[in-house]
């Protein structure tokens, strides 16, 4: 949980004040040792391999081939500069690479395409929406992908890689870049598939049985969606930017497939929307459903007291110790009180039933 | 219940991963056996069947005449696949058509126009709006058409084609669609009289007797204006970009008509605005309501317990046993204490008579 | 009431389906027979009289003078008919004006200028909004109107014309659909007028004695704003496209005044949204207010019950049979015990005063 | 109170239906006799002095000096009517600047530039908005300026043109409308000033000591935050578009200033749009804080009633008068059952505690 | 705390109705002395001290280095005069500079280009946000910055110059400036961080023990929210004009950082709207809880009065004192009412677990 709720800011502090370009790791360091695995390919030929040492890699820089070299782990700065250097990227590219509290945002730095987003996951056991930065550069004839850790929703991209199923062993590395966005984005379908059925569970029980759990899990609830809304906003523009964008590096035949990603990114904000509405209409059913509860323990608290308060009081009458009370020496006085008290009793429920309490 | 409540999202995770262009289908399988009827008309000409084999409507491609493939049922992917391959329907329109949870839109493929949209329907007992996924194709000579089950809202059309009434049969294909589309539109209509009347009953009940009933149904009228909302915004820029296209399927003809179904859209975005205002109006109204109750109860308990809390106690002055209490002895002392009492008991009245609770 | 309460939605679904184009009426039957008014005027002369056949109007349509033919009663589809025929409206505009569910719009039919909005007043009896839909057709040299019943807010222009005065029997006939117009927005202004009387009322009334009538009275407020709001802001839209338009029907000169009744319209909408934001402002001091109330009651519950309760289990203890109670015997007992009860008693008071309850 | 009270809707129906142009004052008459005051200068020359006969400006139309003429009150149409005439106006100004229910506006009729908007001021005694409506008509070498009553905004501009302070005495007319658009926003933030304090004020109070005057004071708060916004937010497209004109009554080398005002009334707009904020936040500040008292009331009561309620009932047990009691014979049954209670209540002082609600 | 409270309207009044350009100094004074501070520079030198007399910085005007000149205190009018005379800075210029209150903007003063915003810093002590107007002049080769007072975030910016670290030296005054822009909106997330932390702790404690003084907190917060938007939306419009801006000040290779300015000011932008909807929710919650609260207060309030009402009136009735209770004589009498009573109170028991109340 702590995960999540530290979401919000990432401690920019840390690098704030700096020369812009000067590379700081901002987020928290989630692995050891960064992984690097470099997956090189084209239509007749594929390797791929986890490389201890970066320099592996660079020999793959000019050949026509798809590179597609893939880093978990962010904190070594030193790795990623060497990396940066060899492929030319940008030093302001490498700082928002670093900086894992980036907005998602789309840049055309002419020789590169930059595309930093936000991956998300669901993890069942605390019940809460994972996150991870994902930075994309797109190069010549490469994919440089930057992860904070180790998973992710790529793997189904590798298989098709290895196995040539579909058309990206055909295509360039515009269109990996394109599978790993529709990945990342078919990614916040699973997730709200989880929430949306932890909606559903809790709407049943709202009216059933609503609980302080309740009230905290709404909340919750509530959170993911703001969170998810800041992260799923300027996706939207990231890749309505990226389509109406003039660079070499991406063909026009890829643009029909970016336009499939954007309709998904609609449908997500839409869902994220709706969710939104539904959860803030939860609180408010919440709380009528308090109210009600209140207004009937009330009435109960009021039944009661409303009819033997007046009883007892005459109870107490009796029960006074006056030398002259002419009703006690009557012989029928006893049975006659009963009756009176009876005759309370009945008018009180029968004005209930009136006021249908009862 | 449990189909309106799965609406929001589908199951997109089944094809999450895949390539793009991969036919799965996603929803739920609501027909054993897919059921195709062919509709093939000119001026003069008229057929319509129901084919058992797909490739019965091959023939029909080449033709001069306007040819309407209506496909019920979308499970059985050979089919469509074949369907496709021979009308030369473009892969990703394929997708689109088998994944039924697509949000409204309009894409134009050059060769083809693809719609699709959400079909509504009311469903009086399980008193919920029904929804089913409309594509449609439009191309040179021929609509397909695909739903996900049988019954729909196009009976209407096929008479007027059964019957040459109205202009369908002297126009092309572009005015079939016009009329589908027209079709599906104004079923939003009756489903919104039936939502009309739901809201007006309720709002009848809200003030003369509310119960923890009609907070569930707020929530669940709740519910279906976001449903609606969510279909119904898309709908509109569907129809405006189709009016925009200048894609040489459409007649300029038909441009007036398309204005009149988009003039139709907006009616229906604003009464659905309309009714979420409302809706949440009541809530409002509800949870003052339930206030105003609990008041009631409170203002019975308080004056009861009021008036008869400070009689008890002087009750239970008398009652006390000690050997001294000058007054038990005195001849008038309980008439006395009874004045007392009812002194006290009137001026309780008058004060709560004063601050309006009687 | 009723009357009102049916507006959001027309039933609609009598047409639904039909062939475009077709003839339907939807709305209510409100009068028996259809009363048909020609008024027909240059700047010299000037005729009116109320036709028993339609045939009679149709003389004046290749005149030079202005000819303005106004229907009250939609039920008469024939009627209807001939008149769109001889003048030659098309088909769609017969069709909007016989469905009384239009949402206001403004279209050019090059031959014809159609402007379809809703007339509005305020029905004191019934405490509510009457609304009424009117139908202009602008055409060469004459202006047909078109209205659900007798009754209207035209009669001072009928006046202006009649006695000539300022300048409408010197202009042509665009300069008359303005007046029309004019004569409509001028309309929203006297039934806002109404609307803010009885919020000031009502405000008035909420803070000095709010009852369960204030409450669905500020329900209904809200609703008629709901409907205002529903009907004012497509006039803006509409007068506004009506400036823009390009039509040889409006002269130039007219433009100035369209200007003039844009600003009407803008006003209006501005005083709706303002009236809004009281009334959903009502809404919540109510709330408060109840609350307020509660709290008050509750108080002097507490108050009372919390004097008494010691006092009277102090007298319960004396109460107590116990052969062994030493103090029973004690002489000065009983005006002890009535000491200490005085002390408690006064202590709550003190108590209460510094939580300032008293 | 009952002026800002009417102030939302005038009582237009008074010039509903009569035909465009016709001078109508609506409005109250808050004068005996309207006040006509001319001033007269260029560099070297000034004059300045009251006008019993409008003639008396008629004179200095054609001179090139800067001629301001300031009429306060608007009841008297032929004066109005009379300076119209001379100083050529349009007849649909005058009709707008007799109507004091004018939304603020500008206006480009080629020879005159029309500007009317709403001076306020704050009036200590009533604590509320007072709000006067100001026609400012700007022509070649005059400005004509229309109030409702005497005393305004712009002692300081006369004060500076008197004594040729800045550069007033140097500009021409156009300069001088400026001046007088500067001194009108300039009093919103006069205004703004105290209704901030206002807020503080009462924020403090919410907090330490909340009374149902608040509530009232809260409401007001919020009536003025709406009429505030309905005055502010045209002012700003009234100014932007004077900005944007291109007539030649305004010099370029006035663009700048008009930028500056430009620049406050964006400053006004947002300060509102931050109080109201405000405001919308004390009404729920004060449910909560209701709620929370409502609470502390409940406790108490609870408590009570809690600890006293079983010890009744013990003592109500043994005030019992069956001949067969046991305990009552036993010589230490009273101190035990003192025990009893005592423990009884310890246990409950010890759960309460456990409960935080002592 | 008192000085937050003051920040939304400065007191304007006292320049309100002076002629534009007249300098006068609205806002505290909160320096005895202004301090002047003079960098200046260029790649080979540098140099750096605090001036007593303003013209010792004359000297530097004309020179091809970067000058920077930092006031720090805005109250001595004669100084920042001379200062503005001297580098020919537009008399409106000098006044915004000098009215605190100004809304963050950009201006093109074609020889200069102008900026002024709010520098903001967290006072952990007072728990809020302080905030300080700078304002920027960007002119051939020099900036000059103006403060309210003493401390700022430019710090790191000096000793880059100091130790010529980065890029600044090697750039003109325009990355200076972007430098200083930078800083600014980097002390925002600095900012943020401190009001997420206080966000997450407040909403710990909001689930686990809400009080009163968490009513003004979250009260507190929302205040500081509608603060920040008001300072940070106009920010961002700033930079974006700045971007656009087509001055000769602004070289080129300056844009991309800007751009990255930019991306943080969005930044900023999403943070405080996500908090403000987290505030904003933290209402709701905490209204819930105290109505869960209110509710469990209830409850017991309840069980002890409905179980020992009933059992007080029984013993009630055996504390009567008739002659003929045939009950008072028999044997087994008191252990039977003992049983009823358990009953009764069993009984209750039983009821409350099946309301859960238990």
């Amino acid at each position: 949980m702590k995960i999540k709720r530290r979401q919000f800011v990432k401690t920019q502090s840390k690098s704030a004040g700096l020369p812009p370009g000067t590379l700081v790791h901002v987020g928290e360091k989630r692995l050891e040792q960064p992984r690097v695995v470099l997956i090189d390919y084209d239509e007749q030929n594929f390797q791929e391999r986890e490389v201890s040492d970066i320099k592996e890699c660079f020999q793959f820089k000019g050949t026509p081939t798809v590179t597609w070299v893939n880093i978990d782990g962010l904190h070594d700065i030193g790795l990623i500069e060497s990396l940066g250097g060899e492929f030319e990227v940008h030093q302001l590219i490498l700082e928002d690479i670093l900086n894992t509290g980036q907005r998602p945002k789309f840049e055309d730095f002419e020789k590169h395409i930059f595309v930093v987003l936000k991956m998300i996951s669901y993890d069942d056991q605390a019940q809460s929406v994972l996150s991870e930065q994902v930075s994309l550069v797109l190069g010549d004839n490469f994919v440089l992908s930057f992860q904070e850790s180790i998973g992710d929703v790529f793997e189904q991209i590798r298989d098709r890689i290895r196995n040539a199923k579909g058309r990206v062993r055909k295509c360039g590395p515009d269109y990996l870049m394109y599978a790993l966005l529709d990945a990342v984005v078919d990614g916040y379908f699973t997730v709200l598939e989880k929430l949306g059925e932890k909606i559903e569970t809790m709407e049943e029980e709202l009216v059933t049985s609503p609980t302080e759990q309740t009230l905290r899990q709404i909340h919750d609830l509530k959170r993911e969606m703001i969170f998810l809304r800041k992260s799923v906003w300027p996706l939207r523009e990231l890749i309505s930017s990226l389509q109406r964008s003039e660079s070499d590096l991406i063909k026009e035949s890829t643009g029909v497939y970016l336009r499939d990603v954007y309709d998904h990114t609609i449908q997500v904000i839409d869902t994220v929307e709706s969710f939104r509405d539904m959860v803030s209409g939860m609180l408010d059913i919440y709380l009528s459903s308090i109210s009600n509860r209140m207004n009937a323990v009330m009435k109960v608290l009021t039944i009661i007291a409303t009819i033997f308060i007046p009883l007892t009081f005459v109870a107490g009458i009796y029960g006074m110790n006056f030398e002259y009370m002419p009703e006690l020496k009557w012989h029928w006085a006893y049975p006659v009180v009963w009756l009176v008290m009876i005759v309370i009793a009945a008018y009180m429920v029968v004005y209930f039933r009136k006021k249908r309490w009862l």
